[in-house]
């Protein structure tokens, strides 16, 4: 097995659970890869020998990305839609309709084609790990094949039946055939399960539904809730154990309660806030009560088509009330947190070598220079892409 | 003298004065260049041969970003002070002075060196003309070799010595510095001159009195103003006929007429905002009240380290009530406008080939997919970098 030493590392974050500062820094540091994990981190003065070396040239180095939210699997986009938004209209659910007829219409090639080109735009942004939804087939044959494609670039993968109501159905039609038949084609390509509890969605007792029968299947729990207004599905969450609910920008003081008694991760999306121009959730309540948070991209074609951590990280700094250091460990380790992780977003001996190195002296930068393209080079299982 | 045809273009962006939309858009298009310049642009079923042929895979072509508003010219960082600023503290105009120490300590060649990673930075995002000022050296010696480092890079130089009062001197001592030996120092390597007229840094005289020096000496004036509180600056701006006054955050009615009125170019400067948690300029107000706009990154350690454009873009649309085609109207003709440029900014027969390819079918993407490097590839004098 190849070794590598990384030598020459300005800063260091390895969110390491035993250092004293929330992201384990290290200044002049190195870092030791074995196979595709890390082996030993430390200080550059301490560093062992290794088969090979690779100088950082002082650049900062961090846990890859591990954005736990997407819906990557559609064709089209909504770009004329976002500017009518802009220019005054209000975000509507039932846009999702638009991506469906495309996406449904789209063959397997092109689907596979476009859920390649955003990965690879993630990677190239710092991405490591990635969770991909389906949701915009909504037949048992698209959301199967949505799930097939997603598959061929993670395991991170969720079954969204339940993302709204498809056209020509009812309701209570489309959850039977949600925890039914669609189930049953998806499961074998899913490891999560998801609805979209929310007002011109679905209702509390139909997400329990869909949420219920997903995890009788072999499938794990999470959730779409409080995005667009309050609601009972952050609670619901957190009563069936969920591992992640993800929105969470409407809540009150019970949701949060709920949200730090059950240890559900909180998932929060600012690319979806600053692209309807709705209020940010409030990061620093929950912080404060003690709740996990995990930031995401939720790049989908409707609310959020950003794949840039980066950005949501300098929005978690303005918006939200994170530090730099909260905003990057929600990025990371509170990521791995929401998809029950343990093995990603930390560079501790043992875990996976996924990391980004940036062009800055510091973990800061990411924040302190909203938008610029810091991320010189992506390693995958302690390999430069 | 080399002929290219630039083919398959999903959409090109000419700027074009003579178009019925404003950004003079192509679908479809094609684009020759000749040497450095524009010879022909129109549907690509129309396009000549030529003695090359470039493949834009389908990508959009806009002009080349021109960012009229930067201070490049610094050593050091204030990540601390950006962190601390967003945990609650206000920014405050005399961190400028920290920024001082290490830039005079700094040696020509760590400056330049600087000012090199930061342009190429830049250029990567698409921009491919910058204006650079002085404003961190505040004595003869470092004002002068300020502006001779940043003349190395552009030719759009602004001597901004009177950027804020340094220790150790009174404001009348040194305003008489600034239009003494300092002005015949600088005024050599800059075009422009300019002063910070704000509450903690330089009153209407005081700045009148550096503006009017400067153009005696052969120098255009543009103005900083209006970016902490209401203040004087921007009539002043006006009614010297300054080809550009920049930030213009707080603006009274009189304010707005008085642009509108001067035929004063607005610069805003949406990265200040952002990274300074201040209220965001009013956009929409002055393109009603008829004022021509341009938008700028400031890119700078203290209150705007971005050299993101597309960011700028994305705020502008988010925050400040323009249209992305108003916004990108505003980072390229409009920025050209505010450098009292015509050769750039703008994609006609005999203007500059200056441009940028996006991956994306459509300029609206540069707002629609906030954060992402968009840009695969910048062109400089008709050659790609």
């Amino acid at each position: 097995m190849t070794s590598t030493v990384v030598t020459n590392i300005g800063q260091l974050v390895t969110n390491d659970p035993a250092a004293a500062d929330l992201l384990g820094v290290i200044d002049d540091a190195a870092l030791v890869v074995e196979g595709s994990t890390v082996a030993w981190t430390g200080p550059a003065t301490d560093a062992p020998t290794a088969d090979e070396q690779v100088d950082a040239g002082g650049r900062t180095v961090i846990p890859g990305f591990v954005d736990s939210h997407s819906h990557l699997v559609f064709a089209g986009d909504r770009a004329a839609e976002f500017a009518a938004r802009m220019a005054g209209e209000s975000y509507a659910a039932g846009g999702i309709r638009t991506t469906v007829a495309a996406t449904r219409a789209a063959s397997d090639e092109e689907l596979t084609s476009h859920v390649a080109g955003l990965v690879a735009e993630m990677r190239r942004q710092g991405t490591t790990t990635v969770e991909i939804k389906s949701g915009y087939g909504l037949s048992v044959l698209d959301e199967a094949r949505s799930l097939a494609v997603a598959r061929q670039f993670t395991e991170e993968t969720t079954y969204l039946g339940a993302h709204v109501v498809p056209d020509g159905t009812t309701p209570e039609e489309y959850v039977a055939l949600v925890t039914g038949a669609m189930l049953e084609a998806c499961a074998p390509h899913a490891r999560w399960v998801d609805a979209f509890c929310e007002s011109g969605a679905f209702d509390a007792d139909q997400s329990r539904a869909v949420l219920e029968a997903g995890m009788a299947a072999g499938l794990e729990g999470r959730l779409h809730a409080n995005q667009l207004g309050p609601g009972p599905g952050v609670r619901l969450a957190c009563e069936l154990g969920l591992t992640a609910v993800d929105h969470c920008t409407y809540l009150t003081d019970a949701d949060v309660a709920a949200l730090a008694d059950s240890g559900t991760i909180a998932t929060l999306l600012p690319g979806v806030e600053f692209s309807t121009r709705q209020p940010y959730p409030d990061a620093r309540r929950l912080l404060d009560a003690g709740v996990t948070i995990a930031l995401a991209s939720d790049c989908n074609p409707g609310s959020s088509f950003t794949s840039s951590i980066p950005l949501c990280i300098a929005l978690a700094v303005r918006e939200m009330g994170m530090t730099p250091a909260e905003a990057l460990y929600a990025v990371t380790a509170g990521g791995a947190a929401a998809l029950g992780r343990d093995d990603v977003g930390v560079l501790t001996p043992g875990k996976r070598a996924d990391l980004a190195f940036l062009d800055a002296p510091s973990y800061v930068h990411l924040a302190y220079r909203p938008g610029v393209p810091l991320v010189t080079s992506t390693w995958l299982g302690g390999r430069p892409l």
